[in-house]
This record gives C-alpha cells, sequence and structure tokens, in this order.
C-alpha cells in the first residue's frame, strides 16, 4: 500500500518546520501549503519553499490570498508597527482569521487530493496568545472539517493534526532537532529582512530565542543585528 | 445609535442578492465581499458589482484567492465538464472547502470592520446538494468563528446569518421581490457567458427557472438559446 498524501501547512517558521518532519517521521507523503496573505516581506515564504524542499515535502504550493486590504494586523498592514516589547492580551501581529483562513484552504486542497490529514504547526504554550492557536480552536476546525467537505459527508472526513500543540519551545526544538530539521532555514521574525536575517526583538524572536536556550541547543538564527 | 455593520457574501446570484436586501432591511451597514477563486467566466463578478450597487451596499471588496490550482470541480477546472442533466450525490459542481473558505475570509474581514454578523445566501432546499450549504455546516462555522477570533474571546462573536436557508427557491424570489431586488441583475448560470446569459439546462438555471415559475413570477433571466 502506498503511503497516504496529507496536507502541512508550512510558514517558513519554526514550528511548521517541525510539524512538516513530524508528518513525514509518521509516513505521510507530504502536499505543503503556504499562504501568501500579503505578509510584510517575502523572506518567509522564500524560507518556506527552502523548508519544503529540504524536508522532504512532495511539493509546495503558495496560494495567493491578499488580506493587506482588509488591514487589521501588524503583519500585514504597514501602517501598525511590530512591537518590540512584551504586551499583555492578544498582540497586535494576530492576523484576523489567519489560521481559519488557511485551514480552510487546506481543507479544499486535502479534499482534491484525497488526504485525510492536515497538519498545522500551532501551540499554545510559548505562543503568543493568538485565539486561533489554542486546542479548542483546532477542535472546532475539526468539527466544521466532519461536515464541510464531500469527503467528510461520504464517511471520510479530514483530520486536523496539531502536533505541537501542547508542547513547549523548547521541547519543539528538541523534537525537530531530534528528526533532523535544519532550523537555520527557517525565520520565526516577524520583520525579517529580505536575506531573513531576524530582528532579535519582535515576540517571536524572543520566544525562539528563548527556546534554543531552554533546549540547551545553538540558535542558528541569523540577526541582523544584536 | 449609528446603524451595525455586517458582512455580506455576494456571489453574484440570486440567493445572495435576496441575502443583502434581508441584510439591508434588517438595517445593517452592508459590507458586500465576493471571492474570485477562478470561477470559469467573469460574469458572476460583474453581476456582483451591479447587486451590490443597486442593492444598497456600502462598498463591495472582491478578494481573489485561486482555487484553479487544486481543481476539484467543474467550476474551477475547464477539464470537467459542467453537467446539464440532474445527477445524484454531490454534483460535480461542488468547488471543495469553498463555503468554509468564503466564511473564513468573511470572518477576518467582519472582525476588522467590528461586525457581529456576516450573511450568506445558502439554502438547503431546492439546493444543489452541496456539504457546505446545510444548516448543520452553518452551525459548526459559527461555533468556530466564537473560537476563532479576538472579538469572540473578547465576548462579541460573530454570528452567521443563514436567513435563506429554510426557504424554498419560490419562497425566496417571492421575498426578494417584496424586498425590490431586480433579479434581472443576477447571474446564477454556472456556464453564464461573457455578457452574462444563462445557459438554461444547468443545475442552477433549473432551479432558478423552477423557482419563478412556482412563485408564479416573471423570469427576468437572459437566456443565450432555449
Amino acid at each position: 500500500m502506498s503511503a497516504a498524501p496529507a496536507v502541512v501547512l508550512l510558514s517558513g517558521g519554526l514550528d511548521s518546520a517541525t510539524a512538516l518532519a513530524i508528518a513525514r517521521e509518521r509516513g505521510f507523503l507530504c502536499h505543503a501549503l503556504s499562504v501568501d496573505y500579503g505578509q510584510r516581506h517575502a523572506a518567509e515564504l522564500e524560507a518556506a519553499r527552502r523548508v519544503a524542499r529540504k524536508g522532504g515535502a512532495q511539493e509546495h504550493r503558495i496560494m495567493r490570498v491578499d488580506l493587506s486590504g482588509i488591514g487589521g494586523s501588524a503583519l500585514t498592514d504597514p501602517a501598525i508597527a511590530v512591537p518590540e516589547q512584551p504586551t499583555s492580551g492578544i498582540p497586535v501581529t494576530y492576523v484576523p482569521a489567519r489560521n481559519t483562513i488557511m485551514l480552510a484552504l487546506a481543507l479544499g486542497w486535502a479534499e482534491v487530493l484525497g488526504a485525510r490529514e492536515i497538519f498545522i504547526g500551532v501551540n499554545v504554550i510559548d505562543a503568543s496568545g493568538y485565539p486561533d492557536c489554542r486546542p479548542e480552536f483546532i477542535a472546532a476546525f475539526g468539527a466544521l472539517a466532519r461536515l464541510a467537505t464531500r469527503a467528510g459527508v461520504e464517511g471520510k472526513p479530514c483530520r486536523i493534526e496539531a502536533p505541537l500543540i501542547g508542547l513547549t519551545k523548547a521541547e519543539i526544538i528538541r523534537e525537530g532537532t531530534r528528526l533532523g530539521v535544519d532550523y537555520a532555514e527557517t525565520v520565526s521574525c516577524y520583520q525579517a529582512d529580505a536575506a531573513g536575517r531576524a530582528c532579535g526583538r519582535c515576540d517571536a524572536c524572543r520566544l525562539r530565542r528563548a527556546g534554543f536556550a531552554a533546549a540547551a541547543l545553538p540558535d542558528p538564527t541569523r540577526y541582523r543585528s544584536l
């Protein structure tokens, strides 16, 4: 029996690169999907291309959905600055309904591929407090997926796999390192430069750096200034 | 107190034009959203522009998401023919996860606008058997919306309003006629020509024509041949 296909959402960051490695270890033929939603920079999508290639994805597609027209986030609206100090509550880097939109696109592709699994690298511990990274959100999307598609109606619903959801950043890094993920290829920074070098100051950089420190592993991130 | 904003999904067809009229009657400031998902023709989006303008929408946005790359439907893949005879089961005109994707985009925009309502013109009676037009799908998306967004976390979730869901096509047409909808502006046909003229033979045309007949109202549809 040939390996089953799975869709893996790939942002180019540390978490989704690890999710891809886990999906591969579980034996899936991985169809990587990145969403170009009008991010501030292209470095993230370039990183996704490298991660897909080096991470053994069968193929990699980038779907474009321009969310910059609706704005509402520091990641899609140049008029909103990326914060460089910790903030309370849901940060301005939250992109309205981003994971809902990305999972919806993944669900459509999964249905065409006949894939029964969608992998997404969300995690709730050491995360940024985004509502659409919580286990209850993932469970609700799974319930939706059972009703939303032809495959679901025919008794073959697509499951949402979030293998990192209960892991700390350090645990994610240890797991990915065990699986051979090259984190030097990934870009987590919310304001990386065109070469993919990180600012070292935004929330994503802080969480990532603390993760490598807590995992007692060398941080391969390329910073543009420190 | 000023009127509340709502997002209204507008396809350019008969149902969503009626949903817009209902949202307007309920007093909402309507922000119309059409999704260009690589449909076979542009006539549908042209119709959406006319319906938004004549239907009193505050604004109208078209978001492009190219689903033709994933295919899987007669509406997005030119290699799959639109059937001109009734079929059993879920027809090939079903676009994988289409309503999930459109509602996800509407949810993101609603959050930015501060809108608490999203109107969608799905209906289950006299509909085409699509899984994502059923009441249980709409309810599941509502449950997801409560968890997916900042507004939901803050106790102001967005509701999914599907005012046509329990209506027959004839009842929809009567309600829209009462509200002044000009159905001559709408295009339902799955294979309309560039001028928006309907084929008269596809599933959407058959349902629409039967609806006008059952409502005992004149059918203003422009057919290209009969």
